[in-house]
């Protein structure tokens, strides 16, 4: 399958086989709405639907859906939906003699380049939830705070521990954070004091949105949940690590967390995702049946390449903190929503899960830098010269995610998820 | 001051010095819309501005905020706002002579009777969060998980510790619940089990709407945040014991909670709570500056008789379980806000925070069966001759919340919050 619409790079994220859905904006046409991304372009949902495109889709309101500024009402549409307007664009792109095609014409009338776009956060997020499912972090985490012995809880392994966290503050790549003021105790000798952050950090996420849900009440199968999910963004969980320590018992965190969560504004539909999928990493204990499923067979996991670089602001590039893949996570997305929703609680589209900092087995691949500095004992060298290191991140650092799945000859990419902290609010309270 | 429009008994919750906001709908009008109860009535909010009562009002689009579905976009206006509407208010129904009052005539043109309305979620809710903030509360449940000497955890009296709740489950006073599934270990040498759970509790809690709110990035001071709370809600925090208890540790509560929440539909504002200011708990250790202002003289405490009721699904009336009051609780209102956005997290209109279970010093005040029962260890008996007995709630009973500031010759009160737990569904999962 080659585009033929727009000229795609072999090593663009953005390839035919993608298709990834956001809302944009450009100066000129300054409204939100529907856009997919395709090599260096963006695709205006809106007039491509105007042109009679997705007429023939079934329970596809298309002018109305893509002329939104979220894509809550396109994800509440369900799988078939999706797969149809993923083929129907395919072809579109791909095939010169496409009868809309050859109506449109030039790529102007329906698309604007990636590099004039304003990127906005793609749904508007009912509730956020973040899970724990990567087993070496859960791990790594343990070890610093309770010894190698306790390391994980006893119910790690028996379901995929999840905290409902903030959606008012989850932020699209770009924008900009201030370092969180809050209590700490850095002493636990001494009575808590407050202040910036000094053991700001990063989380190394991916997270999904929910398509369809569920009603209150009635649970999901796996077999529903793998229906319901309908594409993955990067995420970056900035962590106050010294806030979250002192207020997180006995409820979770809260205030170390709520100050502000990164996405990508690119969704990589599960559809695209498809031909990466893989096994996820064996379960022992083998899970309670609802969270097992009746097939083993099915591939679970997916395959794609996650990376961290820093910019660091005493250094002019970007240097590399993690490498890690999605692959590694031992509670598989599918099992996260079943769980989830398992008491009854309704899930509904444009929800948010994220799946907890996704750490690899190597230390390249620890996925925060609690665990790259381990909890700030060590230094973290950006450069070979060991000129520039850190053990958390400082004011006006950039961090920077990306992530992509790679096959033979084309890319199925996530674009990035990048944001700067800049220094605390001096305040007068 | 004394309602002349309608007749209003001493003892009815919604007296002129009341006037909560609510939404609600009727048979014959079945678009949900914004209403004021009086009496045994509901005023008809929209039908008023269209009489041009709230014409004066700066920055009032009565025709258009009235008009809604909600209340997020009256909550979004302030204070100085919701202070001017309600001395209309008050006026109108109050005084015979009100120009307005002599357009309308008679009472049917702008309200339907209280028992032919149905109510709805108050607003739409984009965060829930639910705090901790009974001293009594937090000791007891210290006590029987960790012991008398490490009841309260280090943190609890130098904040208000809290989480972000689940609000798509947030549900209004009468709905059902059915009693949730999920995993639970009731043999810790045993792995854990998949069923109903066996220990299904409420939480008697109030919860505050915010008004305003706060931008990201931009924390509120107690002055501050004492003009961001709209008004309070009674809510039944209902807890699947046995499932929060295996889940919860490192990350807090999540399907132990979030299957369902209940609160009442009326939104009684702090501006009718007023005359009912009380000092809080006495603080010590003296909390942050943050948390406490430069005045001590401000009553941030409000005294607000809460009970509960059952229903057994074996008995014929409802039961007394509780009674306690929201002037035990520790930590203030707005010191919850305070703390909530003081790491920059923005609170929007609608958001609603919890108080957490308030129990009081003595066992009748306790706000859970699982205080009042010891975490199972001895029976409640709920009548004289001890033939109905609880120790968590059973299929098909009905849990009732209620609650009122009693002043000379009247009452500003909440009205009710309601709910039956239903069998747990069987899942073929």
């Amino acid at each position: 399958m080659k585009c033929t619409f727009v000229e795609v790079a072999p090593e663009s994220d953005f390839s035919v086989q993608n298709l990834p859905y956001g809302i944009y904006s450009t100066d000129s046409k300054p409204v939100p709405r529907v856009g997919v991304a395709i090599g260096s372009v963006v695709l205006d949902m809106h007039a491509l639907a105007t042109y009679g495109l997705f007429d023939k889709v079934e329970g596809l309101a298309a002018e109305q859906v893509f002329n939104q500024p979220q894509l809550n009402n396109f994800m509440g549409l369900g799988r078939p939906v999706w797969r149809q307007v993923r083929s129907i664009l395919q072809n579109f792109l791909c095939n010169d003699d496409n009868t809309v095609r050859k109506r449109v014409g030039d790529v102007e009338s329906v698309a604007v380049p990636l590099c004039n776009v304003h990127m906005h956060l793609p749904a508007q997020i009912g509730d956020y939830t973040d899970f724990y499912a990567s087993r070496e972090h859960a791990t790594n985490v343990g070890m610093m705070f309770r010894g190698k012995d306790n390391a994980l809880m006893p119910n790690w392994t028996h379901l995929p521990v999840g905290y409902h966290g903030r959606a008012s503050s989850v932020v699209v790549s770009g924008t900009s954070l201030h370092r969180p003021n809050g209590q700490r105790r850095p002493d636990p000798n001494k009575p808590p004091v407050f202040g910036p952050s000094m053991r700001l950090d990063y989380e190394l996420e991916m997270a999904f949105f929910v398509g369809p849900g569920n009603a209150r009440g009635s649970p999901l199968s796996l077999e529903q949940a793998e229906e319901r999910i309908f594409g993955l963004v990067l995420m970056n969980d900035w962590s106050a690590r010294d806030i979250q320590a002192w207020e997180y018992v006995p409820l979770g965190p809260f205030l170390g967390k709520s100050f502000g969560t990164s996405i990508s504004p690119w969704v990589v539909t599960m559809d695209a995702l498809e031909p990466f999928r893989v096994a996820q990493p064996t379960q022992d204990p083998t899970p309670l049946p609802y969270l097992r499923g009746p097939s083993t067979a099915v591939l679970a996991g997916y395959d794609i390449n996650l990376q961290v670089h820093i910019k660091p602001h005493n250094g002019e590039k970007f240097h590399l903190l993690t490498q890690s893949n999605l692959k590694h996570m031992y509670w598989s997305l599918r099992q996260q929503l079943v769980h989830h929703a398992i008491n009854g609680c309704n899930m509904r589209p444009g929800d948010l899960c994220g799946t907890g900092t996704i750490s690899g087995p190597n230390k390249e691949s620890f996925g925060s830098m609690l665990e790259l500095s381990w909890s700030g004992q060590t230094e973290i060298s950006l450069d070979e010269s060991g000129g520039i290191t850190r053990k958390f991140i400082e004011d006006n650092d950039v961090i920077r995610l990306t992530g992509y799945c790679q096959a033979d000859g084309f890319r199925v990419g996530f674009g990035e998820c990048t944001g700067q902290i800049l220094p605390a609010k001096d305040l007068a309270l």
